[in-house]
């Protein structure tokens, strides 16, 4: 069975990220879904950094987000991510955002990414073994 | 029947958008979705504003994109934008990305939005009457 | 004596561009001038992209910003963009921002470029060939 | 004489703000100057938010920038702010900005606020009382 792997981070609510109603424009949380990965990237080695030294690039291919609550200019969001174990040739996250002050649930998402080598040809069945080697490491 | 409401805009990929893969960041097209929504409600009478000004707000509470192809520094999307007739109180809508110049396309995505009034309370039942004109005239 | 070159092109303020105060913040004024730059540059040949395909890269140095009136989401914003002939080795713009509607002023600008090449080495003295070309054909 | 206010924060340099040429789009560094002032607020007092919960708001009306040298994704920037104390009814800050990890100046920049009251009319001669103490206190 895998360990779950998680990693958490709080990013402050920036004035620039609120919209004429106060609250952060939902477009804005797909960036803290990417802090939120980033963040799990610098703790378990799987940044955009990490693929690309290794010859491979990982863009997005899905992402998809739920709204439940606003955030507001001043406030703290706690972003959460969670590595889900899969055996297509993918990289799939969930994210869930809480107001940091109150822990309530703001949002809840997820994104699927692909390898591509430096060619831009698309690894359909087979992971890089550099990831390979990941997931031995970590149980995945 | 309804009738199907559509608009099409074209948007310029301005340097600024492109990532250091030389490619779109994929947190820009939620911001080409609302591009192509604003613009359909710049047609048909459904922006923001008019909400607004009929005394609601109209907040994403959930989107997703699918990536199939990516956009480059230079290059024209076009933005086609669907409405999707409900009989909930809410607002839906259909994206398709196209590259202007192949017309391949580029991505896919929708939009779900709620009612909400000047007290941030939720219309969960029955849409505001404005937007119940609306469906009328347009035959939605 | 040279001609003056400038060129006007109107951007429709976002939703997503205004801040919790209605306002547009104003680092995307920043934003509206390369919008500005690039229509000068589509219509007169200087895009990023045309000088990126001689060899080039032309990173902004200095630019700065008065903002005289506030813009809001829903109004337009008509960009003037204005080439200031110089005898350095410098690429430098200036920005005249209007309310499309009021027609009064709402920002200027101004910002400066200089000249890479492909080994990121910096063009002090001499302007790239192609660009001394450019100068002659429009009498700069 | 007056004691100088800085303050100091480190923000990581995110991949979407990186441009198709792997460096740091420049109008980002609008973006870190309001990171750096929002720190500065935080520690003596001077948020946007202190300012709006008495009753005013401080519009930048000026801003520029000269930029050094390149960040990229992965880098770090600090960001060191500075108060100017001025006489008339104005808010000055200088900013420099650091590669954290070489310690190289990346940046420098300037930006200049007003105040206004909540009917938006502009405080041309005088302080905000709240303005007015806070300078006492901190000997400015």
């Amino acid at each position: 069975m895998s360990k779950i792997l998680t990693e958490r981070i709080k990013v402050l609510v920036r004035f620039n990220e609120a919209d004429p109603l106060g609250m952060v424009w939902h477009g804005h949380y797909i960036r803290y879904f990417e802090d939120g990965r980033e963040a799990f990237g610098s703790r378990f080695g799987l940044r955009y950094l990490d693929f690309y030294n290794h010859g491979y690039i990982v863009p997005i291919v899905n992402v998809q987000c739920d709204y439940k609550r606003s955030l507001r200019y001043g406030e703290t969001v706690l972003i959460e991510t969670r590595y889900e174990p899969c055996e297509a040739a993918k990289l799939i996250f969930h994210y869930t955002l809480y107001n940091a002050e109150s822990n309530e649930i703001v949002a809840t998402g997820q994104s699927v990414q692909v390898f591509l080598d430096r060619e831009k040809h698309l690894l359909q069945f087979t992971n890089p073994p550099f990831f390979e080697d990941w997931k031995k490491v970590w149980h995945q």
